[in-house]
């Protein structure tokens, strides 16, 4: 009998986190599922406790954690502005602290891992699209510092364990990213907009509307995970050098582009029952920061590119907050 | 009687907390100092050892430590690339678990503090001279990264510590210094001359050395300190937002500027019986990076700024590497 590999997935009860404990379960893996349930929910799990292969573990990854395991997928952190804020001292420690432990435990126990850092590394960026080249435009010292800074560092930390020591870690740079299980008040855009079409609530637009965003479907951010762990450690290093970057660094997003006002649009054509208007606001002084990947890189070393249409995913979006709205009236 | 002030010096034993150590003594402190000795030394300090209001604490602060404190000084962290590329995890480590040590320590003590950040936030920067509001370009994933991204996101727990838990920190940004007690091997320009001069070697130059650096002595700088950490936390905390900067923290430099050639000359002028020769070598393609701080805010907010000219610190750092070589001589 073969023995199946073994995965712990930190961040497990959030988000991207839950998919992709679906996904490896599906690939054949024992998954060991850690979460503090600060902002991730067991909700999002709940059905993979009955599976023998399934261990979900209540645990903080600012505190070491041990055992063995072939794979590790660091996706603890708070993502959203909204989360994150509430306790910016705890998000740095969660990214800082965390991938401190995550590298500590592949270090003695040679599992690879995959860290995922974000698009907000690049802050407001000089540079459009974003290539993994460039070096970003951070603040220290502002109220979004906590997640973006604590993010780069962990970049950093992930460089350096790699080089000195040897650990095989691979970091993907994560953009704007939706799905089933999203936190219904993440503050994010289509989250947004699903929970007021479905509440009648009026859809605020910010000037006319045209600023564009990119929505990256999160199974084609999980295909990204998988191809990228299964790939051999000499061939990434010998493309990241070719490519002159410092580390094993991929962006993954879709780079196609949407105006909020066509994203807008579509969810109340999918949501025909709703009662929900288009508003328009001046746009404020701190308007969202807008970013686009270039994913050459990952296409060419993955064979990669997201697959899923803004159409469909937000299809399956919207059939899971009418899900939560539907249980949470129930 | 009235009871003296407590101060803790972290990396106390290195080239700049030695020199504050002496200063805080003299302003009547008692003083304890840490340090784990890994590029500090106790020489520098050793002539303390027999003050009863000076104590050496070997402690590495990336471990807590407890004490109560009326003023922290965070000064611990590998400053010099020959060094902080040794071991550059340790390095990043001794930068981010030693502020929220310190912090930590702060919060429950209510001790003030002072936190030693750097020029290096901003990397290799686009703007001439540096601003405090400037966010720097920096890679998060390059060989100098440990020390960059390390002491970026200290400055955010910094920010964030004050923030939410209203810890009284304070911030500088310390530009290239040097003087007394410098490590004689750390790489820099200025121990490079001086320890070449005094050995005979030559010196070398690259392109025709007309390229220019800031020096700030050592003393000047502790001036800044001293006079920072007497201010009223309100008044910071106006001039702070007056100038749109969402943290205190003020950059420390000399803004004056030299030819590296100039620097050459006077110290063969100063070294007259050394052999030395200037050569000159074509300019290597990662030419070390250039910068000037604009000291506008600190001379507005401390009424400071640098006194010691070039001629007269270098005449003091000289005297201190010809005991040093005698020594090692004896």
């Amino acid at each position: 009998m073969k023995l199946s590999k073994k995965a712990l997935v930190t961040g497990a009860a959030g988000f991207l986190g839950s998919h992709l404990c679906r996904r490896l379960l599906a690939d054949g893996y024992e998954v060991t599922a850690l979460d503090n349930l600060f902002t991730g929910t067991k909700a999002n799990i709940y059905d993979l406790f009955g599976n023998p292969k399934f261990s979900f573990v209540l645990h903080d990854i600012t505190q070491p954690f041990w055992g063995q395991f072939d794979e590790i997928y660091n996706l603890a952190c708070p993502a959203s502005p909204i989360h994150y804020q509430k306790n910016p001292v705890e998000t740095t420690k969660s990214s800082v602290l965390g991938i401190m432990n995550v590298l500590d435990l592949a270090l003695k126990t040679k599992a690879m891992v995959l860290h995922t850092s974000t698009s907000e590394i690049y802050g407001d960026p000089l540079v459009h699209p974003q290539v993994e080249g460039y070096w970003g435009n951070v603040n220290t010292i502002g109220i979004r510092s906590c997640y973006d800074e604590g993010k780069r560092v962990a970049e950093t930390l992930c460089a350096d364990y790699h080089r000195e020591y040897g650990v095989d870690v691979r970091m993907v740079r994560i953009f704007n990213t939706y799905g089933p299980n999203m936190h219904p008040k993440d503050g994010r855009v289509i989250s947004n907009f699903i929970m007021q079409a479905l509440a009648n609530a009026d859809i605020t637009l910010f000037g006319d509307g045209s600023q564009t965003r990119s929505f990256q479907y999160c199974d084609d951010l999980i295909e990204a995970f998988r191809r990228y762990m299964g790939l051999d450690r000499v061939k990434i290093d010998s493309f990241m050098a070719e490519h002159g970057l410092g580390a094993a660094v991929l962006n993954t997003g879709n780079p196609g582009e949407y105006t909020i006002r066509e994203l807008a649009e579509e969810t109340l054509r999918q949501i025909p029952e709703s009662k929900s208007k288009l508003v328009f606001e001046p746009l404020p002084k701190d308007d969202p920061r807008r970013r686009k990947p270039d994913i050459t890189l990952a296409k060419a070393l993955l064979g990669w590119e997201p697959k899923v249409p803004l159409k469909e995913g937000l299809a399956r979006t919207i059939e899971y907050f009418r899900s939560l709205v539907a249980s949470s009236k129930a």
